[in-house]
């Protein structure tokens, strides 16, 4: 009997440890909590269990499985997120209205894909078919962390600030002063080199002339924030985009998402429940246009005419704190669900991985030669090039081993409930 | 040891009864059913059950529990509806976000309620305290009729049709031609005569000039409404009030709510499931809008000048026949939550009570000499008295000893996630 | 040859008068002023003078005059309000858009159906034709009062506070202490009785039961309106019907409209431009919310149960007070175009004609065996019989002869821009 | 007497020039054309006619003319578009309701800023109000077009199809099959350099890399793009980007704006009046998500992998087109206000500038080292750098000595009232 193919092996393993990540992840929640979808961005944990699972039976069982028969002829619709190519979607904003099939069911409707991918990977598959099973778990590891994002919306909505998980306790830490690395530019490459899984945005590779730039060597932190409130700056109209600014008043936004003021005092609610706000911590929570306001502001308030980084110079910048293709910094795994201080300095930008989503002052847009992934998956990425930002490095609710320096994540201008967070930059 | 007031006797086997039978409504729901909020008109399950309770907790037990305490302080606002006087409230559309406290602890709070009240109904308890207690009970009467519709909205919004609760058989009927009763009209007096309960809003009772007219002996039918559609009413603005035809318009309204089409093949979502449409039974889930254009079309179309009732013309023929003050039809506690076919012919209007709550065209508006109940209890109907129009007699989802015929319910005229149906009158 | 019918001759001379006195009302404003519509539910004074042009033509010369060609084939659609009987229409909230044809071809289209008009009157005509012609002109005669209130709402959006008309002096007045008058009620006809003209709705007369009751002897003044302002009337949900305080908080309502403060002082917007707000006049542009909480406000301060008065009361009441069919008052001829302080004490209700509009708290309805005009003028009334409260009285814009005790105005409950102020009633 | 400068003395010139042209634009408008305010992304005729005499008077006037008095002191607010740095601004949706001042206040206004204007430049003035001054001029030309398409779309809206102005006979063109122009690419220099009047936006000029490109010698033709209409284009999700998908749906986009059909029969309304659709004109009106759309179609259609040019590639490629800094093409001047069809091919690109904005795949973001101007005119550019696509080459309602290869105008993807057509470019 021939021996597997190691790559088959190597998926089978990550495919158990990705998928039980996930219901660890479920684990705390009522199927109240799963249910309930707190605005049409958001979805409910028990469609994000559904949808990654509908993604695997659509795009691998489907395609691979002899006989294939769906699990439930609705499912197709039901869990359909945005492929177009694969027909019809249950409308997004009601998403939390489908209380049938129960959690229940869709946790069976796992173990169903499940024990139906084992079979299929009990013998070797093709390359197409690993691709497509990669992609797969690089999905669900998106969604594991909007399972985090959306339920922390979810919870803050509720006046009773519920603890989704109890803390761990962090090492304290204390923010240095601001520092800055500088990196003298240049015809620089930037993009995926295809080595190892990559989106189909992330490439095609291709050189770009960089001007001379530096980087703050932290994210900004909530204390520097509160500064920044403190001296008016979301009354000001001089620091915000037109855009920003009728945002801002429309929506009455005077701090970041979650921080509430209770005359003095502010706290800010968490995943571990609401907690003080803790001045030497990253901020998070904010929009583009939040970010860019505070940049403009520092560089006021400062006399250093510092702004956001472009996702070139950040990419740049991040290439060289990759070890092997691996990033280090502060991830899910640590239990941890909110960004902590800064490490001591070490004359290196720390932070470029985890603890926040840093925004860029890069429109989400193809890069030269970028082309699609052929069929249905092509929708993945590049259907949503146009009125986005793009944001580098992960955060606290990203899984370690899904981020890359060439990773592009992408939010609308206004978003703000993923963990999204302020890094500076300056022209040299 | 001196024996109990029998009202104080009675009015606790009545909260036993009362309160069993909210329960026993939950009892097929699983907690995500529990939990959603389909639209803001509509309240979770969940709500329900906390908020009948919060009623007996804030108008009861705070009143006369001697050391009262609240079960949980922060119940007090996000269970409170609408009363002002009693404080703030949690936002009617973000009720379906609140998914801690969860079910078991919602149940837990109404046990923990019945406890106290059955503690305080130990001893007699004065005239005012009974008051509030019955009040409580009819409230919780009115929620449990919310409950099985906001529940069948919910559900209804599910592309899988699920079954609330399996159809009980009903005895087949078939729906004789319409006929007329005439009523001769005068001097008539309408209003509650202050025996027994009654909301603050039947009364006071007062006499009223009735012109002589005719009500329909039975409610307008499926297959009624049915040729109303296929003879293009809801197309044609001769039949529509200026505001409903733009209602009509924005909304896409082109049947009744839960009505569904397939090539030539009508269907009807129930709380049973999705059936046949029968062509016998009482047309429900009509706005006002829909009733109202009904009615000219049929008057068009069959050549009498035929109407909506006022209430007051509704309730003169319902006194009638109500048998010392009880009201005979099809109710709640058949266990078939859809309306039946009409008995046969008798002579007399049929279906005045149950099956349907019947559109009329009065507007709600205080009777002369009107005076709201004394404190926050005053909140209860007064404050709703415009732009809402009445609706008379009770469904298949209202318990049997909550209605009568001074009662009044009202909805604004576009709604129609009630059991709302029509009956015809004219001008004799 | 014959003489002619003295009613077509009397009519002749009237049609002159009332198409003139519109001209009259336009005659001050630019083509700009005449162009623009400031709100959805307002229309430009160009559209109010081709449509009332296209109302003759369309109701009168297309029946009646021998070989008919409309003016302009597109003012059929282009000035038909809402007449689906007649055809399609131009979109309501657009018709500030048409800037072509302009005043000027508007002007020329009047003038050419005047003169078809008269051509066709230089003979008898019969008495439909005589009927829809007189329609025509009280058609008209609301239109005017439209072309005022539209225009000051216009006016009022302006910065600059644009005078309409330079003010013509007032007789100063004060207002004396409000006093009370009596009536018995019983049984009372309300209703039209037939003789001259009225509106569909008006009719048939019908006899009503009405307990007694007393009605203020003038109206609210803005003094008054001022102390509940003063009194935090505006921000205590006690007073407001639910619907009332979330339109309140939404539209961000804390006093009638065209009033500002500037510091302690308070101004008035009028026709006349921006004046110091007097305190013995009666108070306008309120909505019904505002008049229904003002009453409930008052009865609290006052300590006696006051309230609006129903249409019936307002009628029963008023029919003492018109002599021969006329209504004295201050109306649109006086040239003042804002209410005036009531004159002196009289032991009778004053102001009932004139000034303001007087919101009841009736809801606008059919009377018993209403019956709509027959063909597409059918929809001049009856389809608006929803979701609006009755005004009386006709206010300081209408022109006197076009009042009457048994006409019912109509507006939604939240309309502030027509002359609309508040009598008290209360029950005796 | 010393000699003037000649700058200044060509300045007075062009402002005469200038000014005169506006006033032309506006020549044929009645005064309620000027008046009405389409949609609150346009803007009055009046508006634009007062608003660039604002510009002069508060950025000019108010600086360097001794003992400076506002012409009216509420024009400040009134006539301020979005300068912050300068106060108060109405508010946009509402400048169309502005009534008074009237058209003749207006051009009073602009009249006697002229004079002061005269005055001051009767006497040398120091270089930066040359400057302010030049750029007042470049404002102005910008607002030009917008009273074009500003305009256009008011006409747009009347059911009569009103004429601007009578068509200019245009020589018939017909356009040759689509060619191909390539370039080379590798580090070129964009940006403007420094010579000549710029906006801020235009520069700091940079190198960038490009790869090898070709680009479309001609724009896309109204009859390529009813190929697409009829091949289903629209209605096929492949072609559109999710935004795009869901704002076409939302709007039941199904053709580029101005564009009708009867029957099978298309036509499109210009400022000529509704013209049959000619097939070899360029098509203009239509959203960046359309003609990003159309590229991807046109690509899959073609087999060949075509889209939009970046804004870079389309620079390089017309910085060869344009001599001494005069851009050749079908401009405002020829009083032909649709686009022509194009010249004879000519082995370069045709039309690059002129006949239609052409859209761009590069969101508007400052280049780096971008650095607004100092003080209030900074708001000019910089603040709307969000959210927005760029277009290139000016278009038929464009000035001809206003546009520059540097040039660069913006507007939301979703923006259809401007003269925006599409060129296609490919990868070689």
């Amino acid at each position: 009997m021939a021996a597997m193919n190691p790559a088959t092996l190597a998926l089978r393993a990550r495919y158990e440890r990705v998928r039980a990540q996930t219901a660890a992840l479920a684990a705390p929640l009522s199927e109240a909590d799963a249910q309930v979808q707190s605005m049409p961005d958001a979805s409910p944990t028990k469609w994000h269990l559904a949808h990654t699972t509908w993604f695997f039976e659509t795009f691998v069982l489907e395609r691979a499985e002899p006989g294939f028969a769906p699990h439930h002829p609705a499912f197709r619709v039901l869990f359909n997120s945005y492929y177009q190519g694969v027909g019809e979607q249950h409308p997004r904003p009601q998403r939390g209205l489908v209380t049938r099939p129960g959690l229940a069911e869709v946790l069976a409707y796992r173990r169903a894909v499940d024990d139906r991918l084992a079979g299929l990977l009990a013998r070797d598959v093709d390359e197409e078919v690993l691709s497509l099973l990669e992609l797969g778990l690089q999905h669900e590891q998106q969604h594991q962390e909007l399972i985090l994002t959306d339920l922390k919306h979810l919870l803050g909505c509720n006046p009773l600030d519920p603890v989704y998980r109890p803390a761990v306790a962090a090492p304290a830490g204390s923010a240095s002063p601001l520092g800055w690395c500088e990196f003298d530019g240049g015809r620089v490459a930037i993009g995926h080199d295809g080595h190892g899984f990559a989106f189909d945005n992330e490439g095609p590779r291709h050189d770009i002339l960089l001007q001379p730039y530096a980087l703050a060597d932290r994210l900004v932190t909530q204390g520097e924030w509160l500064a920044f409130i403190e001296a008016g700056g979301y009354t000001d109209p001089r620091w915000w985009l037109a855009a920003g600014w009728d945002w801002r008043r429309a929506q009455g936004i005077d701090a970041p998402l979650y921080w509430r003021r209770d005359g003095s005092c502010w706290s800010v609610f968490t995943l571990h429940g609401r907690i003080a706000l803790g001045t030497d911590v990253p901020v998070v929570h904010v929009s583009y246009y939040e970010a860019d306001a505070y940049a403009r502001w520092r560089a006021a308030h400062d006399g250093l005419p510092c702004r956001l980084p472009t996702e070139a110079e950040w990419e740049h910048a991040a290439q060289r704190d990759e070890v092997d293709g691996i990033a280090a910094g502060h991830f899910v795994e640590s239990g941890v669900l909110q960004p902590k201080a800064a490490p001591p300095p070490k004359g290196e930008p720390r932070q470029l991985f985890g603890d926040a989503w840093e925004w860029t002052a890069s429109a989400y847009l193809p890069y030269p030669g970028y082309r699609p992934w052929a069929g249905a998956v092509g929708e993945y990425n590049g259907k949503f090039m146009v009125n986005q930002m793009v944001l580098r490095g992960g955060s606290c609710a990203t899984p370690r081993d899904h981020i890359r320096a060439s990773y592009r994540n992408f939010f609308p201008a206004d978003a703000r409930w993923q963990f999204s967070g302020v890094r500076l930059a300056r022209d040299l």
